[in-house]
Parts: structure tokens; sequence; C-alpha cells
């Protein structure tokens, strides 16, 4: 180990949840810290890799994420030009167990290297800032403190845990041991614990790897177990480390906060004043934000008459209009809309959790619906058929595959597809089609180096997704 | 002439109207009165026709219509299983000018005809006590009175005209002689109006064809003459009657009230009390739909969360929810959502005014686009592709034309298609395909009984509406 990569820091990037509160952009098939609604360039968990990608602070970044979005994560980071261990958990076993997994991992490499834990789906206004205050907490990571990072409040928020600060820390210019942890307050709580300094816990960690498996041992040691025998049993699929399902499912449901934070005598906390949002919600959404002289934060094809403090965000080539309201969040996608007050958008968590009950397909289900391969969006159905439009990535090739209850008609209308249909493989150009009748066995690849897009009209009796036999799959499903 | 002919009615139904206040629900390319708003079953104009369809009653109405909506007038009289006589109007030159046309059709078969002119978007609660004011009002319309129905204010409106009325007339029961025609008041005008008695102006007049004639002739004769003269010039066209375009266009732009009712000295007013709507916002739509307890009123695929006293419309198969608002109304369609306070959804038409000068095609144009011959809807479009859903009526026959910057593909999803390619023409059924190359000449006919459905994909450089080169055309255009 070269004395340069002892003074790196390892970023971990945990990915996890299903955002149901800025439904409906974000849905369990395509959750917020992967939509662009902050930014339309990039997500919060592009903007988060690339936030840690200087190499002269950081190595090279983890990402811990749920087996659903393994290709989600790998086409983002691609996109980012940023490469990063992928590490697949089977079900979400909450932070503990991911915090575990991070630090396994990392003592695997380097047993004193310096850990940072981050959330994919915060926004923070001023990455100089930040990666000077990574820098500095480090230090104080290096000297055998947990380290978090506590935002100095701008408000008395009844929506963050507290941290009271007590002594300072030397090792670390500026920061302090963590005196206790406050859940969530009322509002008077908040008013008194930001009167006494106290500051939010922003939930980033910075620690060493060998003295956090340390406090996992004391404080938590079945999820200590569970995370290395996950991960030594772990296999690798294409490029991503899949934790062992049977063992990562011993793991207690447990955070990191309750597992450790608020047991361990050696965490500290580094104040730090430069913006940061968790957008948990679309109220937070519009507070980060620009707006304009009436206070609009608009995205899309958007209208507005004698509206102000609102949030109007439109996706797809629709176009959303508000007259004569204030302080309303109004989001428009091509098969959803949501239209609330500003003040009660906590609650479209609710909403989301109604709309499952009810068996609403929007709840989780995005209209363009993301695979390996690319992607596939519905854009008409009726009774006997279905229009869908698929994007398939160059080098992207769907599984061999058949269907009992409907013929397919493909129009290829940017691209080249090469279509195997029974024994025939066949290429088929821009502005050609080629028919599969019921019950053939067809694939579908782009062998080119442009993205292929093509209409496929579906005929038949049934049209569902549960009607396809996969004979063979290069990934895995 | 028989002695029943005589005692008849003839309804005229006045069509004209963009309905804008109504968008995007109501648009040009669709205006309110052929929208099914209110009732999902038929539209304010077939709720209109049907109204007047009792044959002990009423005579063949005659429908006066803009040029545009021809199609769309037919279909649904077709739809609604009426016969009528259409008159088109080349452009709409206010309410005088139709009044006019409808008196001169009706006397060329009666002179001494009793009209019944009636507004195409208006909605009636009660048509048995409709059906008897107008008998009521037909009395007094023979005696020799200009009548109008006067509805019994229900709340001091300042959206609409009153009346106030004069010495019963003896010769309808009930009835009596107009004193003075009010302009819409303001609140305090409204309330002195209701105090003594005065009646909204519904619009509804009944008059011998003879009278108006000669009340025109007295009080407005260049509005006459052009419609004199535009209907002996007009053409015969399909089953439309087409005003003389030069001919109407003389006529000066007046509405029936300031023209004649206002000047009039032998003006009835027959009190009527049934439910009225003009139906002029969703404001006023809300009010005439039935609503919950939360007193909402939902259209189409909708969830609500705390939310009262509002109006939420779907169209097409998105779901649209709101959360913690009141008295907003939200009508979202598969291209344009308004999201408005229920107590400016007037200003909806100022909307459209600002829609229309930034060029949005949302402004007049429905995604679904009515023909004569069935109607399209576009369901994507890319760089280089368009896809279409078209629908072709029994009997139904597209243009002879041709393309110069695109090809199509053509999939029959339902029902058989008749494909003139070149020289050549073939039958397509379901589940078959044809290609169309750039440049060949082509017709879609549907020689079935029932629609005939496709997807059309459209591929090349430019895919508008306007690169279409019509050869022949059994509609006209």
């Amino acid at each position: 180990m070269s004395a340069e990569r002892a003074t790196h820091i390892l970023p971990v990037i945990l990915c996890g949840g299903s955002g149901t509160r800025l439904w409906p952009a974000s849905r369990e098939s395509m959750p917020k810290q992967f939509a662009r609604l902050v930014d339309a360039a990039e997500s919060t968990f592009q903007a988060t890799a690339r936030r840690v990608a200087d190499p002269a602070v950081f190595t090279r970044p983890a990402v811990i994420a749920s087996s659903e979005a393994r290709f989600i994560v790998a086409e983002q980071l691609a996109q980012a030009g940023i490469a990063g261990d992928i590490i697949l958990e089977p079900e979400g076993r909450d932070s503990a167990a991911a915090v575990a997994v991070a630090a396994v991992h990392a003592a695997k490499a380097d047993p004193q290297a310096v850990v940072l834990i981050m959330a994919a789906d915060h926004v923070i206004g001023d990455t100089a800032a930040f990666s000077a205050a990574v820098r500095t907490a480090a230090l104080g990571a290096r000297a055998g403190y947990t380290m978090t990072l506590g935002v100095e409040p701008t408000r008395p928020a009844t929506d963050y845990g507290y941290i009271r600060r007590g002594r300072a820390l030397p090792e670390a210019d500026g920061a302090y041991a963590v005196e206790r942890f406050v859940e969530k307050p009322d509002a008077a709580g908040a008013q008194a614990l930001i009167a006494a300094g106290a500051l939010w816990n922003s939930g980033y960690f910075l620690f060493r790897a060998d003295l956090m498996l340390a406090e996992l041992e004391a404080h938590a040691p079945d999820v200590l177990a569970a995370a290395r025998a996950a991960l030594e049993s772990a296999t690798t699929d294409l490029d991503f480390v899949r934790l062992d399902a049977a063992a990562f499912a011993r793991a207690p449901k447990i955070s990191i906060d309750y597992a450790v934070m608020e047991r361990t005598h050696r965490a500290g906390v580094l104040p730090v004043s430069f913006p940061w949002s968790d957008v948990g919600t679309w109220d937070a959404v519009w507070q980060v934000l620009p707006r304009d002289a009436a206070g609009n934060a608009v995205r899309g094809r958007v209208e507005l008459l004698e509206t102000r403090n609102s949030l109007v965000h439109s996706e797809g080539e629709g176009l959303t209009t508000v007259v004569g309201l204030e302080d309303v969040v109004v989001v428009a996608t091509p098969d959803a809309v949501l239209v609330a007050s500003k003040a009660q958008s906590g609650r479209v968590k609710d909403l989301v959790g109604i709309l499952r009950a009810k068996a609403h397909p929007e709840a989780d289900a995005h209209r363009r619906m993301y695979r390996p391969w690319g992607w596939y969006q519905r854009i008409d159905i009726g009774e006997r058929f279905q229009v869908k439009r698929i994007m398939v990535t160059p080098g992207g090739r769907l599984s061999l595959q058949k269907h009992h209850h409907r013929a397919e008609h493909w129009v290829v209308v940017r691209g080249t597809a090469e279509v195997t249909l029974n024994e025939r493989v066949v290429l088929v150009h821009e502005n050609e089609a080629v028919y599969l009748p019921i019950g053939a066995m067809h694939r579908l690849t782009n062998p080119g180096k442009i993205p292929l897009e093509l209409i496929e009209v579906q005929v038949g009796s049934y049209t569902g997704e549960d009607d396809i036999i996969r004979v063979e799959d290069i990934y895995g499903r």
C-alpha cells in the first residue's frame, strides 16, 4: 500500500430507497436518485459520484444498490464517465448492513482506509466547500473518530435529526465531539436545539474501516457477521458483485444511527454551511431549484397565468398550464399527473400507498421501462393490440423468446437491427419492417454503433408482459 | 301545408363558438358543444338535438354550423339517430345573421312556421319542463310576439344578461311582455334586478318566421339582405347547404339581441325555473356535474387525497391525482394539462390567447383530429419518424395522395383495409402490414362493416401534415 493511497478517501454511495414522495416523476422503476429532477443534465446519483471523482482526494468509489437498479447504476456511471465497484443487495436491510458491507469491502484492500458514506439522493450546492469539509473530517476519521457532517440549520426543521456538539476536537480543525444525536424534534424543540448550537444530521459519515468493524463488532455483531458472510459468498455477475442472499437476509434491519452512532463514544461532527438538501418532498425540490420573480420553478413545456411560488414540472411532449394558483406543485408525466398543495406535498407518500392498494400500475411502474439492453415504452394500447417504442443500445441483445398470444410487427426507425427469427438471422435497416408470427422464436440485437429504435406493433388476444417465454438471456434474467 | 304542420315548431340549433374557456378539453378542432364534457354519453349538441326530437311537437331540425365543424355535426347527428338540415356558415357573422338565415330557411317551407332558436352548448336539467315551456312560449310566438325563455335567477350572477318583465301576456299562460333587456350587471345591480323580478336571458328565442323577417327588415335590413342572398346562392355539397361566402360576408356582425330584441315592441318572455346553465367556464361545469360528499366532481381515472369542492377531469388512459387542495379545476388530456383555481377559471380564455400568441399547437388542435372519414391521432414522434393511430369509419375513404419526404408502414390492428398502391388495389386484414414507399400514390378505404384501425409508422426526413399531395378526394377538400 502506497503512502498516497493511505491519505485517500474511499467513497461509498448508498443507492437504496424508492423515493415515492416524489411520485410520479420518481417511482420504484426509476427512483428519484436516478431521475433527473433537480438538474436536467444529471441525476443526483451522478452528481454524487461526480462530487467524489477527484483522484487527488478519492479512490475508486463503491456503489451499494438494489439488484433491480443494477443496470441503471451501471448505465449512469458509464454516462458520467466514472468507474466504480457495484455491490448489489438482494434486498434492502437498512443502513447498518450497508455500512457494514462498505467497511468489510474497504478493509479488504486497506484496513485503515477512510470511508466516506454518502446518500445518492442529496443535493449539495457547493462542491468545493463539500470537498474541503470531507478532507477536514477525514483527519478526524484517521485520528479514530466516526465523523459526521453536521449542517448549520437555516430553519427550525422538524423533518431532520439534530446533533448536539460537545468539546472541540483538536485533530480536525473546526470539528467537535458529538454530545448527543437527537431524533426529529417538534417545532419548539427545533428552536431550542438551534439556540443551543445543534446541527442537522446530514447522513454523511467518515470512518476508518478497521474502527467501524470494531464498532460493529461491539454494538451490532449480527449485522457485521451477516455482511461478512454475504461478501465472502458473493458472486460476480457481469460487472456486479452480488451479495449472497441467504447470508445477507440474516442482517437485522437497523439504521447505522441506532446501531453505532448513538452508542459509540468516539463520534465527531464537523459543522458545514454549504447548501444541502435531502430533496425529500416536492416542496424541497422547489426550494433547491432556481425560481423566477414570481417564485415559480418550472421544467419542460409550461405556461403560467397569475401563478406564484409554485413548482410546475412537465415531462415529455405535453403542455402543462396553471391559472390563478399559489403554492402548488404540478408534476405532469406522460401517464400520470400530480397536483398538490406545496404544504402537503409530504402526503404524496400516502397517495402512492393508496394507488398501490388500488393496484394502479402507475404507482410503481414508469411508462418508460429500463432494461439491461435499453428501454421500452408503451405508446398506445387497444382491445387487441399494443404499440411500443423500443430502444436498444449498441451491443444490446434481448432474450431469445416467443409469445403464445401475439404476433409482432417491427418497423426500424433508427439504426440497424439484427433479428433472429426461428432458424434465420436477418439485418433490418431504417425504414424496413419484419413480421414475427405467433409462436415464432425470435431475438433482437443491435449490432451497430448507434442506438437502434423501432416501433413494435403487437396484435393478438393478449399483450401482457407475462406472455414472454424466455429461452436464453445474456443478462442472467 | 297541413294543419298539423302549422302547430309544429321548427328547431334551429346554432353551433358557432370555439369554447376556449373550457380548454384543453374544448378546442377549435373540437369545441365544447361537440365534446362530451358534462355527460360521457353525449355532447351538449346531441342533447340539444335530442331535446327537440319529439315529432309530436317539433319538425325536422336545422343546424347552423361553421364549415369546419360539418363532419362532426353530421357524425354526431347520425350517432344520435336524428336527421336534420345542416346549413354551413363560411365564417361566423354573429347571431343576427344566423337567426336571419334560420328565418329565411323556415319561411321557404311555411311563412308562419314557429322557429325555436337554441344554443348547442347549454345544459338543461329537465327536458319535460323545457318542452312544456317551449309549447307555451310557442303560443305567444304564434300570437305575434318574439318570445324568449327567461330563467328564474338562483344567484346574483354578473355573467348573464337580465330581462325585466312588464304586463302579463294573455296569449301565453304565465308569459309577460318584455319591459327591458339589461346588459350584464354588477353584483349590486344583479341583486336589484332579482328583487324587481327580472329573469336571466337564456338566449332561447321563439318567433314566427314571417314576423322575424319583418323585424329584420325594419331593424337590420343589411343583415337580412345578406342572409337572403347567401341562401339563394347557396350550394349543396354532400348533405350540406353551404351559404354563399361573398354574400354572407356582407352581413354586419351584430347579435340578435342588439339587432332586434332590444328594439322590437313585441318581445315577450316566459319565466322558466328548470335547471339551466350555459356551461361557460369550468366552474360552471363543476356546478352542473354530480358531486360526491366532499364536493368533488370527477371524470376518468382520478384519485384524490384531502381534496374538496374540485373538478378533476381526466381524459385518455392517464391517471390524475390531487393532494390537499380545495376549489381547483384539473383537466388532464393526452397532450395538455390545465390546473386552475375554480374562481379564476374564466381566465382560461386569456390563457388560450397566450398559448396562441406563443404558437403552442395545443391551443387549437386536439391530439385526436376528426376528419370526414374518421380520425387520426399522433401517438409518438421522433427525429425522423412519427407514429399515428388511424380510424376509418365503414365506407370511409381517404384522399388519393402521395408524400415527398416520407415512407409509411401500415399495420392493420382491427377490421379490413382496401389499399390502393399505385396501380394495384389490395385488401389488408387484421395483423397484416403494407409498405408505401416515398412518392408512391396511395389511398386508404374501409370497405367493411366495422371500424378499421391501423397503426401508421412514418419514416423520413419530414413528417408534417403539409407533405400531403392530394390528387382526388370524395369529401371535396
